[in-house]
């Protein structure tokens, strides 16, 4: 239950201040040059302690490659062990929370379902986890970084302060879409964060992503189609509270012929003159850019006493001290890219689509 | 790829204009008492032609049992073969669209995928294949029908017409909650699926579900959470544009502190005194109600000539002459409801959590 | 549970005496050519009642297409659903049967899983099931029919009558081998088996299969290989009781250096000089033959009184009346080769072999 | 593909001279105890270097514990990340042989799949791979150690001693068997490895297996059968080539008659008289012991030079170096214990058997 995907499959262990967290990633193709450095940038994008508005927990990040890639960085068809050692882990920040369950966290149901946890910087719920994911991730770029296929996410959201359309080019416009980048936006979603870490308080967001290049035929009807495996890849996102993609919720308010996809005379220059659908239908990748939104709900973790109870119920106020993150959505866009490359890696690989 | 669940799996076949519809249910424990009217009752809530907006095909859709059922109705552990024959199927009405794919509908996609397709009422990508997945949700109903476990889902909007927060019962007060129904609010929506029916368009929706009763434990984390697992399994509704559990998408713009959910001293009468979690945390139930919305873009299919190409990008206009409905979300309550029985009955098993 | 393959997957259903036996073969190939005659050649071979010496029982072993193939027998790419009405099932033989555990019969492990059986016919757990099997291998086999991969099996003991090696060709002349078939040893075997029927008592025997052009590269290590998918298809043959391939049991006794398969020179005409290893090392196919053994036990239903005891364990003298092969291995052969057709199929897909 | 298991997984990884060898177990129940020392005394037994006999490869074989399990050794539910460090490996005892493939090992088969392969000590196809079975089995034993289930497994065959038929008490008196051990024919077989070693050649083998207190009901009909689930488990062995279980192979001389498991009156003092069946029927535990054979092929590298293909397939003699064993099988009961743990812990959470 540690696993996600079929042929190309990451299974991760790891408790947030245990010995190491780490991974092994079965299916990667023989032969792909592994880049280690681009593989360490997408880590370090995810590292935390670097920007100040994220938490200030630092580790290095730095992985260990145990198996399946050779010392010229190639890797050989065989599961790839990997290991990140848990070096900065301050236990004793969490000395309060060893019989105490905070609100909104998963200290009561882990306990419930096992009767025991980690309760050390939240054990193995704890975002550390994502490490591995991102770790997984990069090394699917890597296969797939000559295929024409990208990945990019964005946060569009903290707070109130957002895009009110970040695809808004995506579906107009899908040959050329970027994601608009507008200055004024951006400080602003920095300004809601920011105010929040000041209340000791959090925020939600929202990360926007793209996948393009995504060749027509990805995904496998009925019950493996490429948005339910996405959409279940994204909901595995600790905070993440809702998925929509193309047009999204968006779509309850729309007359069926206000966006309906038409096709371009001779499937050119593309099959699709827009994109409303995103990229998917049936199930199926049509060859338009496949995108989606990842909704988060703030940091349930804030810096104030709380009333928390123990074991029997009985309720003590109780102040977090560790560090924590008022915004996880800022944190999120590598993960989110991450998790669309494992996703998108195993169903090429299901579908029988070559790249 | 047709299949859904891991101990408790349903998997499913059928062309809509083919032979029949039908299924396998495997793992549902030997013993349950099947009352095969309920199982009945519950088929005929997503039948078509009983209400005037919804699409005016007529199958009789009785299910006929091959297997895994003894005559008396009592499951003997084994799988479970059902098929429901295709009866109604006018073909004919579909002989335009044999070589032209219509747009946001699955017909391009599925020949760039397979090389052929069934064109005659969508094949394999019609709404149609859900007749399998009631059958399934009804069988795992049965299963759990005195468990505690109940599960209730709701048409909340249509295109612009709906309740502003359906769920608002569900956090303010737990325990007792309903879903509120409004006649003005039911009436307007209903109004919208009319005026787009006649206007020979058609809308989108939203659908709501509560699952009560779930015991606490019930997930597996990282990558078999049940809001993971609810999503993929509402992401496989073609129409399905997003999914959000608790908040959801609203969390974005909260506060950390505006929605935590503290707990009750002495877990009682319930463990939280509200539930902006949607009744999960970290991936496992926490024992009070799962509450999720599903979004549904408007029917592709509406009744004007559109351009469609052929397969060799020819344009052509073509008229849909087929029976369709002008909002599908009006009828996936009932299809809703049978994904998350067969999600939660599957999840049951694999968490080890017993009823 | 009642599922094989991974993308390539037969899941099955029925009861002996119930309405239907019937399967979904999920993930053939879309584009196949299926010749229904062929496909039936193949399940009449398994066809009881044809050879004096199998079982009388008569079904017309017709099954029904209910999806996934065109009326022109082309394959969809979407799951081929099918069934078997169980038109000859006399259950009143069985009637003393159904508060009685036959001896070496599934019924006292099905009562003590299940808490209930069907107890017409040896229900799930009868050879009845296999036709599902064969109905799936012979879709297979017809997807793979000019790949140049061929099955074939064959009777090569039965009771203490029969061929000491019979693949002694395989490995000696790899290229041009065959089955051997001796007139005599054919005779001694059929003797064997009827002289049981006579005695009204059955006989075990062994099947011997081999599976000609696989290319090398079929199978995944470390728990996939191809020697263990095929170990498990054969074993999930009710009376099959060993697996062996290659030199099988046999290399117990031989020294290393008697059966080194050494290389031909330029792996020229084929990489191999000799094929001890039976077409298999480290879990990946070579290119040379694949060749094994499956091992039956007698048949355990025997038509004379025997003592059985009833749900409290109260033993009574009890015939079985029905119609039992005197040796199940003879009926074996086209199943064997059903169960390799849709391992290989399967194995072929997930090694991304390409045919 | 390298894992095993559905509800109790261990995915593993590692080549033989790379950083390390490692796996994840998932799916072990929380609060399980774990005794280190009763896991590292598993390990041992599997360890080279100890016996004169076997390859004098010394590894320290000390698992490190990433996750999963508390500093008191309690089993957190989560995943259990472990790795072995590979300390001693020589790996310039193989220069010869990185560009020429041994024969009747895996070097040609992964250099045909892959393309590429780690040639150091076999790389990822080595025995070495076997110390994360023994680890994960070792951890399953330590789950059912107070659960009335234990496994037994010894060496009864080496080359052409052994033992004629090593379950015989099993069946004959199945309470109280146990395996019989001679020291003439113990003798025998060290005296046939130690005269192959001299020779500088390999002999083959035959573990049998025991597997006591197995409750009735495991085991999940059709395809997923106990029997089958055990032969994939053993034919992931490399250089295991035929699996029996009951009489086995022996089965097909016998009659029927002669070899059913008469129940005893009341079932009492346990269901059958006699345990012909191995202990399984119908794909289900029976309650009784479950036994069985495997059988190894003699170790293909020998210290002689032997004709070896370069990848254009020209031949030299090449003479292989490194240290191994002159009988595999010597050293696999521990392994074929650990594998048995895996398969049993498995099938009981699978089943829904409690123990």
């Amino acid at each position: 239950m540690n696993s996600i995907g079929t042929l190309l499959r990451l299974t991760t262990f790891g408790e947030s201040h245990g010995v190491a967290m780490g991974g092994v990633l079965d299916g990667l193709p023989a032969g792909t040059r592994i880049d280690m450095e681009a593989v360490q940038r997408m880590i370090d994008r995810r590292r935390t302690g670097v920007d100040p508005l994220t938490s200030q927990r630092r580790e290095t990040d730095i992985p260990e490659i145990l198996s399946g890639i050779t010392a010229d960085g190639i890797a050989l068809g065989t599961p790839i062990g990997f290991i990140f050692r848990n070096s900065d882990a301050r236990s004793k920040d969490y000395g309060d929370l060893a019989d105490h369950y905070r609100p909104n966290h998963a200290d009561y149901t882990y306990d419930k379902k096992y009767g025991i946890r980690d309760y050390r910087g939240g054990g193995r719920a704890s975002a550390r986890e994502t490490v591995n994911w991102v770790m997984g991730g990069a090394l699917v770029a890597e296969w797939l970084k000559t295929s024409g296929i990208s990945v990019e996410a964005r946060l569009t959201q903290a707070g109130t302060a957002g895009y009110a359309d970040p695809f808004r080019s995506m579906r107009e416009d899908p040959e050329e879409s970027v994601f608009e980048i507008e200055p004024a936006i951006e400080n602003a979603m920095r300004d809601e964060v920011d105010a929040a870490r000041r209340d000791r308080d959090s925020v939600g967001g929202r990360v926007s992503c793209v996948i393009r290049g995504v060749p027509a035929g990805v995904g496998n009807p009925v019950f493996d189609k490429l948005q339910a495996r996405l959409a279940a890849a994204m909901m595995s996102l600790n905070a993440a509270k809702g998925f929509e993609y193309g047009l999204g919720a968006g779509s309850a308010t729309n007359r069926g012929s206000d966006i309906l996809d038409f096709f371009n005379e001779d499937f050119s220059p593309q099959p699709f003159a827009t994109n409303f659908a995103g990229g998917i239908l049936g199930g199926i990748s049509t060859g338009m850019s496949v995108y989606f939104n990842v909704w988060f709900k703030p940091t349930p973790t804030i810096s104030r006493p709380l009333p928390m109870p123990d074991k029997n119920g009985t309720l003590r106020d109780v102040k977090v001290e560790g560090r924590h993150d008022p915004c996880v959505a800022m944190r999120a866009p590598v993960i989110v890219e991450a998790l669309a490359w494992l996703t998108i890696g195993d169903m090429l690989l299901t579908s029988g689509v070559g790249i």
